[in-house]
């Protein structure tokens, strides 16, 4: 007998709007005639692997827990960081198959990022080969905005958002006083700069901040940096800094200075990109200076989400979940652009996507390396606009969790 | 001739709220028949002395100003850390009151921490002492909350609220992984635990997180802390901690392990005291460990400021401006609190709060010193409630600037 239920699973690092996607994915679900019982995998691919299942459906018909599924940040399902061995002979793939049938998946939809969608493509090559009968669809999520072919990366836009927001209100507190300044704001992104070119954003204009934008995309080179800083005629300079800055050579910034340094405790000191800015500016420009890392809540700052991000992330799953019980398989949804903002979702073979890495490209990356075009911010602007109505209980957005 | 003008300053560190509180003054000042212009001074004290003005009322004539003032953070005036001698007999003094003179000033409104109430207790003694007919009001500021007399500071509820969402949400970012994990958030306070102890109002139903909570107000003991994370049942534990937290001795834990440590380009190696715990973690208990500082967003994150906070904040500097038009000086503005959560406000003479600094009170501290008591709840609670409408711009709060 073949299945008509499905398992849904989240991996990879956790967004703002992961649990939106998954929403849509359910509602999705709950909708067509073609799916009956709906799981989500805990803990992704080990949890499929463990038979460790939520029945999705009995807690997701009530609107009320849909609507506070959206605004709870990170993978309301867990996540792991799991990958599939590369030969389709190892026994895993029998295992996860087997479960499949035991429990009646005709359908499987895995939300992620690039190692997750490297998970769908493995899948459904073996279920191809094999001849089994399992639908297999990826849905994109990713703050780093990195996947290939889709215009932009449902999380991406609310990371985006909470990052300009926050560069802007870091921007009015460094002004404060009256003397020279410098503050490094250090952003997430280790190969894209997706994440440090939306601190432009946060310009306006009352306030040029921040001056200064560096991307790993470009070659990271000190002494340019001293000499940025100085031609800022700013007295308090504001530099964006992604974490995964390198050098010419491609060495990580964070890791020249600190390696093999330890604490009194013998503790190994391990220093972020913005702290060893900092202890360089100290040192050769003498003036105040102050290094702040965003850190984990640029990706989980649900209260200060990207509706249009969220959005579009309960449309790309819901449209996830339709494509799986109408037939694709070996696809992941992606979004496509036309005119000045119209967002269409599509599905592409997963093969042109799994493994694919998109860097910031060169025309929203200013001419000399640091600062970031007017095209980026076309292109980004509408990715952040809107706010949600949050569920908020005594003073506080309210979240769901299993 | 009297003048019948006024100067307003804004002094210390910047808050979510303190221009909401320069707005209630401003606002104070164009309703009374008694003031006439309104100066705002730049950068405080130093402003005055520089005589650096701006005149108020024009701006602020307009409600749509006033409104972005109240959503803006950090002070639109500018700060100061600038402390009068204490001796009356230097010539600093003499020149405060010539330029007070010169701009035909009958009111001098200072909004500050404790500090700055420092300098109001000065110039009213001096002015009193000297004949000068001025009155000088304080109207309090700090997200740190440790002023004397007063029930709460104006800038903390919207600190403790921005804390509050964020550990929450870090807690569920924490959670995502299917393993044992230790994530201590730093939180600001050198000598008092406000801020932190507001990390417990992060905790809801569907999580306990955070588990651990540690405040200056308890000598920090390294391994009764690596006993606490122990003995916590979650498998992803949660800590929130001051950055002041010191050992028996008095030692700064954040002091007392990078003392002296240089990285490999020669600079001092400086560690925040969740960085510290960080490598005490790591090795000690080798599990995955993460240290996350709030840093400054968390006295700048209006994008999420408590609309209590931000009203009572322009309450009260209506209140320091009626206060001054009606005779008062020497005083310091202050909530006071009747039964369930009906805040009045009063004046209260300046040398009662001065340099005096409030500390969390043992009843609000459990007994073994690694959380925090519902009896602090209760008092924290409604400091925290409501979110204010925000002019936004493509996506993002306008701020207005100078």
């Amino acid at each position: 007998m073949k299945g008509n239920n499905m398992i849904i699973g989240q991996s990879g690092g956790p967004t703002a709007a992961i649990n939106a996607t998954l929403r849509g994915v359910i509602e999705g679900a709950l909708k067509s005639e073609k799916v009956d019982k709906v799981y989500g995998a805990i803990n992704g691919m080990e949890g499929v692997l463990k038979e460790n299942f939520t029945l999705l459906s009995d807690t997701f018909e009530q609107e009320e827990n849909r609507r506070l599924l959206s605004q709870t940040p990170s993978a309301y399902l867990g996540s792991c960081r799991f990958k599939l061995p590369d030969s389709p002979e190892d026994g895993v793939y029998v295992k996860i198959f087997d479960i499949f049938k035991k429990y009646g998946i005709a359908y499987f939809i895995y939300i992620g990022g690039n190692d997750s969608m490297d998970t769908v493509y493995k899948l459904s090559e073996y279920a191809k080969a094999h001849g089994h009968d399992i639908n297999i669809v990826g849905v994109p999520k990713t703050i780093d905005n990195d996947l290939a072919v889709t215009d932009h990366c449902p999380g991406y836009g609310s990371a985006a958002k909470y990052i300009a927001a926050t560069v802007r209100e870091i921007a009015r507190d460094s002004a404060v006083y009256d003397l020279k300044s410098v503050t490094i704001i250090e952003i997430m992104g280790r190969n894209a700069g997706w994440l440090t070119a939306a601190a432009v954003m946060a310009r306006s204009g009352a306030d040029n901040a921040p001056h200064l934008i560096y991307l790993p995309e470009r070659a990271f080179c000190v002494e340019r940096f001293l000499t940025d800083i100085k031609n800022v005629p700013a007295g308090n300079v504001v530099v964006a800094v992604s974490e995964g800055i390198r050098d010419k050579d491609g060495a990580y910034i964070c890791e020249s200075a600190a390696s093999g340094v330890r604490d009194a405790f013998g503790h190994k000191m391990l220093s972020g990109t913005g702290k060893v800015l900092e202890g360089i500016v100290r040192d050769r420009l003498s003036c105040k200076v102050r290094s702040i890392e965003i850190n984990t809540p640029q990706r989980c700052a649900a209260h200060f989400a990207s509706e249009t991000d969220l959005n579009e992330a309960v449309m790309i799953g819901r449209g996830g979940a339709e494509a799986a019980a109408g037939g694709k398989t070996g696809v992941m949804m992606y979004f496509a652009r036309e005119g000045e903002y119209n967002i269409s979702i599509g599905t592409k073979c997963i093969s042109e996507i799994a493994n694919v890495e998109k860097s910031v490209p060169g025309e929203y990356i200013s001419e000399n390396g640091n600062d970031i075009t007017g095209e980026f911010v076309n292109y980004a602007s509408p990715l952040i606009l809107g706010e949600p109505a949050l569920i908020i209980k005594d003073g506080l957005p309210v979240h769901i969790a299993l």
